[in-house]
């Protein structure tokens, strides 16, 4: 009963078997960075709140230098200058008042004439030397936004100038999503903790760290299981409490007939399998099963492919349970060599990325199963569809970065 | 003596102007991720450690298959299986061994059949039914990494795919440059505090908590200093005790002509002056200092620019204080509308992202001096070259990502 499905179809099975099972809370603005937004937020006052000049000059009745020229400048007499932070007294008609840039205009002006086209002649007056229009470097009030202007959008995860947005419409306060906690496990008799020096036939288990390094960069919270031998019992009572603690479980288990048969039966006996196996090169091995409401992944257990599959996949879990937006956009890169590809499965290479000054150019990584070698050298990997026959070199691809 | 650059000539100029100025320690793998590494990393162990096979099936020795066909299979006596994270007893001559995907091959055996070609007669012996050549399925140690192989290069920001290559060769302790300590100022009469409502002429304080959110996002440590009213005496004091505090000052300002003056006065009186002004907009009136081995830089007051300046800048810089490499791949997009340029300075025009199946689109943000607008709806930014009449509609631009 191995449900097969191409990568683009366990995406949709995903968006329609999940729903968003994170809370909601309110953070203070200087925590909220990395976290995803609950609400759509919309501006609840006037930014900027005043008129504002948008140059260092003087604030003017733009009617007041109609029709002056540099032979014939319009003479204005100069009020108060007008403080950064203060409000101003009104201009009256024929004056003019010195205004820095941010300065708030005063009532009766309507324009700001930049200081190089006026001369300040000393005695009081101003010589403006080139005619203002109505509005001529001010930014008004509420330019920016006004009330009920929406600004930013449920799901987005919140980065630097999101969090200038908010600071900018006094929001201290910020509601998000609760971050979505997922437990890891990682099975396997060959497994050892990556403190201990493998004996015969055993190698250290890399899922478990590399796994909990890519949740958190996604913004999760992490709790990690360690290793668990492959038994049955053992790896389901392990499970069990991770569904109990967590809202989402990642578990990485060999590759062999028997290790798969007995994931599948576990997953089985705690929820509904969505699909066993992807139709991808490397990642074929994936289960995902939903018990109750959350996410079970059971990833190959080779790191290679656990992290591929992982990265693939995960983005769209936390957008169905947690709330937060999917984008991705790749980067365009010149294949430097061929890279031949089998028919049926689509097959994600690993490149590493340079830039020859011209192109940003993609080496594939030599050798799939190079676990270390795949892992630390390359940025990214590009998709070779199903049933085609590889890419040659020069083509261009789309490459999608690890770190994004 | 304004000493305006461009922006390559700017990052040129850090280049030239800086060197590493943080400490190096050891931290945790579990703490590594998003630490940027401070020695280049050599294998110090064979991974994998022993030769694997990868498949499920038989371990044999090859010469012993020879010839076999469907119809005339070798017919090879079974011993004990080999049981995952375990040594093996040796091949015996005409002999093969069941071998899950990743099990130790046995000495004397020299590759690995796949199940499908084998089939286990049931009276202890199996028979297989084509050929295998020597090394058929086998990973060999140190196939991935061996003692002395370079992983990964110093500079590199670690993240999930090399905490799992430093996991896999038993790094439990990575060594990392301190992070880099970076102090942000606010200076400016009209600025008050977020959690405020501005009276007539004032705005909130949008830099401190953007620049830190920014800071943070580029594995920095970050201490907010808050609002400096704008007296060169107030400013200067605390702008001694940020470089006393920190690596590096993030000091943002109004940008009227007077506190342009001051801002670059009070950096003067403690440092050089590298450059006054970067032919870029927004983002002109950019200062950067060199106090002792610290950079100063002064920001522009306008959310806006001081964030495009900082996005640009702060990589250079923390490559050069920080020991962090820079690399930075633009994602190519057609640009939806025409944007005009103005000649003489490289201008930056922020763009929302959008994929309409075909291609990735760039929209242009409308309104440069937009704060909220501009931050918050766009996803990065393309550079018109100065000197460059802008960019036409259609045209491919290249968009570095805000969030990358």
């Amino acid at each position: 009963m191995l449900t097969v499905k191409t990568p683009d179809e366990a995406l949709e099975v995903i968006r329609g078997s999940f729903c968003c099972i994170a809370g909601e809370e309110n953070v203070p603005l200087d925590q909220a960075a990395g976290r995803v937004l609950c609400k759509d937020i919309y501006a609840s006052e006037y930014v900027p709140g005043f008129d504002r000049s948008a140059v260092d000059g003087y604030a003017v009745r733009a009617a007041d230098t109609f029709g002056c020229t540099d032979a014939i400048p319009a003479i204005l007499e100069k009020q108060a200058g007008i403080e950064m932070g203060s409000g101003a007294e009104p201009l009256r008609p024929g004056c003019c008042a010195p205004i820095p840039t941010g300065g708030a205009l005063p009532e009766g002006a309507d324009a700001a004439v930049m200081q190089e086209l006026a001369e300040d002649y000393g005695d009081g007056t101003v010589g403006i030397t080139k005619p203002a229009a109505p509005g001529m470097n001010i930014i008004y009030r509420g330019d920016d936004v006004y009330p009920g202007k929406p600004v930013l959008k449920r799901g987005k995860v919140l980065s630097a100038r999101h969090i200038g947005a908010l600071a900018a419409m006094g929001m201290c306060e910020v509601p998000v999503y609760e971050r979505i906690r997922v437990g890891i496990i990682s099975t396997g008799d060959e497994l050892v903790e990556v403190e201990k020096t493998p004996a015969a036939g055993q190698i250290r288990d890399v899922n478990t760290a590399m796994l909990a390094a890519l949740c958190r960069e996604m913004g999760c919270d992490t709790v990690e299981y360690g290793i668990v031998r492959d038994e049955e019992k053992l790896i389901g009572s392990m499970l069990d409490r991770a569904l109990n603690e967590c809202h989402m479980v990642l578990m990485s288990g060999g590759s062999s007939v028997g290790e798969k048969d007995a994931a599948c039966r576990i997953m089985a006996a705690r929820g509904e399998i969505l699909f066993h196996g992807i139709a991808m090169k490397p990642g074929k091995p994936t289960i995902l099963c939903k018990s109750g409401k959350k996410p079970v992944i059971g990833l190959p257990g080779h790191p290679g492919a656990a992290f591929l599959v992982s990265r693939l996949l995960l983005p769209q879990l936390l957008c169905s349970i947690g709330g937060r937006e999917v984008r991705r956009y790749p980067v365009q890169a010149r294949l430097a060599e061929p890279v031949s590809a089998n028919h049926g499965r689509a097959q994600y290479t690993a490149v590493k990325l340079m830039d020859n000054g011209e192109n940003v150019v993609a080496v594939p990584a030599r050798g799939q199963s190079g676990l270390i070698t795949n892992l630390a050298y390359s940025d990214g990997f590009f998709c070779i569809p199903r049933d085609t026959e590889g890419a040659a070199a020069g083509e261009t691809v789309q490459v999608y970065l690890y770190d994004n």
